[in-house]
């Protein structure tokens, strides 16, 4: 056994030994460079945590959660899928849990996550999830976190994202060189940060092309079903109806593809139709749909690779990694 | 506190203790006329079970699991919204856990589950399921069993299924009455009691007709999606090309669609198709898919309600239900 204790890490960095001891398990509430040299010295000392710390690090559930909003979304249904092909590369099980949308179910999803029920968790936002303390909490309590696409910018943790920015912009320029000159933009609930930067590329791609910024074009889809499909009808039925949509998830652009056959309206010749999808039905489609295809699949296995490596690795600090990988947009007939 | 204990039951029952005790948990071993002799006589004596029976009583995971084979099937998400759905009223989590058709990982779940970690189970068998002991073990260790879409005869357990001997004849009669003289079933796993059942009633529509049945329009699709698309390429490329599709499950109709765009095939002109499906968009593909719709959300919501029951009455004896919710011919372009 060895002789160095917490007590004497704390002495020689001249810190307080709770705040060395959350800094060995990568609490949030320790900056990055003090943890760097609490670990530096615990390396350099030969620490050994107590059969506390050490049971904390064998991660005895071997299972590991996934927190989506939902999965009837392909988007979730093929990262679920990357996920669970590095989890069961580990030998790991993998629990899914929906949140529904709903903050509340979000709060109490982490919440039951606390208590060492798995070893890590790879979480995607609620579309309500303003306040985030729940998952402070969840990092606090050692459970090591990883965001993907809906990710938390306020939350110091790896996030795997795609480009949403420049996706957003790259579907408006499409649409625009597809001679749309009126686009409405649906989009969810803007407290997301996919939704602010797919808006950002919207609003960036009509200033690039001179086109004028309405807000009335904007539709916010954040409610049940049904009162979306009221206003994409409300906004399709109107005088000032758009010649160009660009739904920012998949749901609206199914959704307006009903509108339009209900109102008669022929896509793309009186409106064409670009959303951000993962449908595997989208080419099939009549007509077939232009879409942004996210890398959902690698999406779910980068985020998985990120949290065994922080598994295994438990004393390397993983600052606020972010990784980027690039949506692709296909080209269909609902928009040619 | 009373003082009758299982000893005094079993002499009162001429049963010997353990018997007793294995039919007070609802084991699978003891039958349903001598769990039901049990329950009777522990009523009529005000028979409390010790305190280790108590705290399993209590259920304190409050959470309970539901092991499907994949969530890219828009049945099973819409199954997992309606167990939500109950779930939820009762204040219950729900952990969804996936085979991915692989019955090693059904059982390593299975195994996971004995633990006491959720208080009850719902689950659809995966394909490869032929040997379903570690099911039996989970009842035995006194873990409440759902079954559901894809059940397991031989296990006592209750039962949510759709008429699938019905639906196979009804969707392979509407074929016939389509004009369809030589109509192909591609089906999955034959050990699943729902391949049984609308293969029977494929085979029985085409006899009630007095169309011959060829083995060779029987198509088992239960393998890697590349080997299934090149079965599906096969059978449509072949001379003997069939003029009606069957499609056991949403994923074969959706590969049938794609290889008939690969060779030009015209839907329904060259080939008519129907499947069982749940697809969103199957009004919207072109052309319009003809559907077999389970009613999967209700089959959710029926099969939560059941294991609710159990958990909520653990004495009374839920016997070997089965639960049929019917499903619906959608009648689409695809056929006509």
């Amino acid at each position: 056994m060895n002789t160095v204790n917490l007590k004497q890490l704390a002495k020689e960095l001249n810190l307080s030994v709770s705040t060395v001891s959350r800094a060995l398990r990568d609490s949030w509430e320790i900056s990055t460079p003090t943890k760097q040299r609490v670990f530096d010295l615990a390396k350099k000392m030969n620490f050994q945590p107590n059969p506390y710390a050490s049971s904390l690090r064998k991660h005895r559930s071997r299972t590991i959660a996934v927190v989506i909003p939902e999965v009837a979304n392909n988007f979730f249904a093929l990262a679920i899928k990357g996920i669970e092909t590095i989890a069961r590369e580990k030998g790991y099980h993998v629990l899914i849990y929906l949140t529904n949308e709903d903050c509340g179910e979000e709060v109490s999803v982490a919440a039951n996550l606390q208590s060492g029920r798995v070893d890590g968790v790879i979480l995607s936002l609620s579309e309500q999830t303003r306040d985030v303390r729940h998952l402070l909490e969840l990092q606090q309590r050692n459970v090591p976190l990883v965001f993907f696409d809906r990710v938390c910018d306020s939350i110091e943790a790896p996030k795997v994202v795609t480009n949403d920015y420049e996706s957003g912009f790259v579907a408006t320029e499409h649409l625009i060189k597809a001679g749309c000159r009126r686009i409405a933009h649906l989009t969810i609930s803007m407290d997301l940060s996919i939704s602010h930067k797919r808006m950002k590329g919207y609003t960036d791609g009509l200033l690039r092309y001179d086109l004028p910024f309405d807000e009335e074009m904007v539709i916010h889809c954040e409610d049940d079903e049904e009162s979306i499909y009221r206003k994409i009808r409300a906004l399709l039925s109107s005088e000032k109806r758009p010649d160009g949509i660009f739904a920012s998830v998949e749901k609206l652009a199914v959704q307006v593809y009903h509108v339009c056959r209900e109102l008669g309206l022929d896509i793309p010749k009186d409106v064409k139709v670009l959303g951000f999808s993962n449908l595997v039905t989208a080419s099939l489609l009549n007509p077939a749909l232009t879409t942004i295809s996210q890398p959902a699949y690698e999406m779910g296995k980068e985020a998985a690779t990120i949290l065994f490596r922080r598994l295994e690795k438990k004393y390397i600090v993983v600052p606020d990694d972010r990784v980027i990988l690039p949506a692709r947009l296909e080209v269909r007939s609902s928009t040619i």
